[in-house]
């Protein structure tokens, strides 16, 4: 339910009033609180207002960010692109996106489906210098949280140790969505002191090789990706590494009937894709070609043996936290999102953080693998 | 559109008459004619009518053949389909299913989908001695065509040198479809001489150590698997090798983007429970890990290389066939089902028999793939 209140905000701001009355009777647009700030998030995306757009109060709208275009096959796709001209060239960082803004007298950070994280808005000021806002209070942050003590993912980058961190690729103006160019981007997270992605570089097609170059050593480094973006931020692009493709599936093969087919399908998919254009065979090849089986069997293998074993499908992570009131609030934001959740231990650190541990149980994936071991005979 | 004469024959044979006037209305059933022999085929399934069900203008029905249940976890399968009881145990052919079955004075073989199959039509009495239909008219002979010279199959058992063969595993009653209890199949496929799958004999959950032992065995041989069937043929359940679900996504890898992604993932589910029973460790282990990822990308890798040179994903296969019209019929029958293919070469075997090499283009999967290798950037 969306109270009149916002109804004819949302009119005002530009949602076209057929659209949004539909979008209202399906629940496509919901109408969300967070410690007293109330906000309307759209679950569906309404004429440029994307899915993940959340209009605050006082008629601020902070737009769904934009899912980026991929490409498997790195020179044509960069040709095809970009044709001649330019592009930077910034780490694709495997962690969560959250737009960090601030609203009233308060910084708040978006998930990309349009919620108030309560985790990453408490401890994004660890991160984020907030004398930014004072002097741009109409600008958005877009950035990656990644670490190894994260809500939502369960590896981070390796250079992030412990804890989780902010890594900065984007801002973008409040109301339109609009990206600043890519130089002043950099400017102003250097002026500001925000961490950001980091960034490689200008590429153009000529220089392929170091494209190759370095998607090869950033595989080796275990890290994700690129994203590629003309100055204007008009084009972008992504290309993972095969590391990160055949990494992605050994961390879901855990989980594997809780996720999609296409999860993995399109993994292995970008990972022929990798094979094909960089022309590996021999010896190399067959390492990929192990490297992929183990991913998929591994870890699922063992989830079988669990759940045989009378145990369930479940996943445990950590996330620091300065209030254990923030821990509370993300178990009931999980429970909103439909996710098993429970706290198993609170640890003081001693130094104003307590670190949380959350066991999250995976009852449907457990339940299938339960019936396929116990011998259910089934047509497919 | 089904004429009014097969209309009433169907009310006639118990089809509701409500579900009746839904299924033509939505293409459910369909008429069709095979040489002067006109026959309704069941698309989708009515009370009793299975999809796949062909009825005659005689009133004759040969009801769709069922799908049988399969177990991805022997042990505990074994003890919950068939409780303490015995349980005969057949080899899994891998090939095509057939229904034959004599109508007036011809006899036919019928596909899965309930059309009557130009190619085996002709070929059936090379395999099956026809005086089994003057003593039962009644029957219905359900078995396996299988052989590297199939047009529904890329490969046969190992077996099966050349051309392809018969295997009969069921035989039915028209109309019924009820099934011969297995010893009375056995008894009369000897007497009359039918080709029969393997029979392995008759089991039960305390020899499921030799179950075991025919499953490796089979597997080292290259076969597809077993089917385990109660003597009254009412509880019937397969497994399959590891090495078949390895094999099939070899085979299937090469028109990755053709086949649905259940394909590969359920059989990738198949693999990964039969290694948490048998608990496969260490260098096995990664044998088969090696032997699933080379199964997904090399062929797949080869398809996007045949690609980029300007080819297309193609198969090529050969039949042998006494007339050349069969070959025709065949294309036409092909065309029906949607299947891009067409006539390479035609070989006159001087033995009565023509050898006819087809090409089967995979449009879809080549756009795709040219696609993507062109650098096509795409939201996922």
């Amino acid at each position: 339910m969306v109270s009149s209140h916002f109804m004819s905000l949302l009119l005002k701001i530009g949602v076209p009033e057929d659209r949004l009355l539909v979008l209202e009777g399906k629940g496509g647009i919901v109408e969300d609180e967070f410690e007293g700030i109330r906000y309307v998030r759209f679950r569906d995306s309404a004429k440029g207002f994307r899915r993940g757009t959340v209009v605050f109060e006082n008629g601020e709208a902070v737009l769904g960010f934009p899912h980026i275009k991929r490409v498997v096959q790195l020179e044509n796709g960069v040709k095809r692109v970009f044709k001649s001209r330019p592009f930077y060239v910034e780490e694709k960082v495997d962690g969560y996106n959250v737009r960090v803004v601030k609203v009233e007298d308060r910084v708040l950070a978006l998930t990309r489906g349009g919620f108030v994280c309560p985790f990453t808005t408490e401890r994004i000021e660890d991160f984020v210098n907030f004398e930014f806002f004072k002097d741009y209070p109409n600008l958005v942050l877009a950035g990656e949280m990644a670490g190894p003590e994260s809500p939502y993912i369960v590896e981070g980058p390796p250079y992030v140790k412990e804890d989780i961190e902010f890594f900065l690729f984007d801002i973008q103006e409040k109301g339109t969505g609009k990206s600043l160019p890519v130089e002043e981007r950099y400017k102003l997270a250097e002026e500001y002191g925000i961490p950001q992605v980091e960034r490689f570089g200008l590429f153009d097609r000529s220089r392929l090789d170091e494209l190759y170059d370095l998607i090869e050593r950033l595989g080796r480094e275990k890290r994700e990706g690129i994203v590629m973006k003309s100055p204007d931020m008009r084009k972008i692009a992504k290309y993972v590494t095969p590391y990160a493709n055949i990494n992605d599936i050994k961390i879901g093969s855990h989980i594997f009937f809780d996720l999609p087919h296409g999860y993995f399908m399109g993994r292995i998919e970008r990972l022929a894709f990798y094979l094909a254009e960089k022309h590996v065979k021999g010896e190399e090849f067959d390492e990929y070609a192990k490297a992929l089986g183990k991913a998929l069997l591994r870890s699922f293998v063992e989830s079988i043996h669990e759940v045989a074993n009378g145990g369930e499908v479940e996943e445990t992570f950590t996330v620091r936290v300065k209030n254990i009131s923030t821990a509370h609030r993300m178990v009931t934001h999980f429970e909103r999102l439909g996710v098993n959740i429970h706290i198993e231990d609170i640890e003081d650190l001693k130094n104003g953080y307590w670190r949380i541990t959350f066991k999250r149980v995976y009852p449907d994936a457990t339940r299938e693998i339960k019936e396929l071991w116990n011998g259910l005979a089934f047509v497919d």
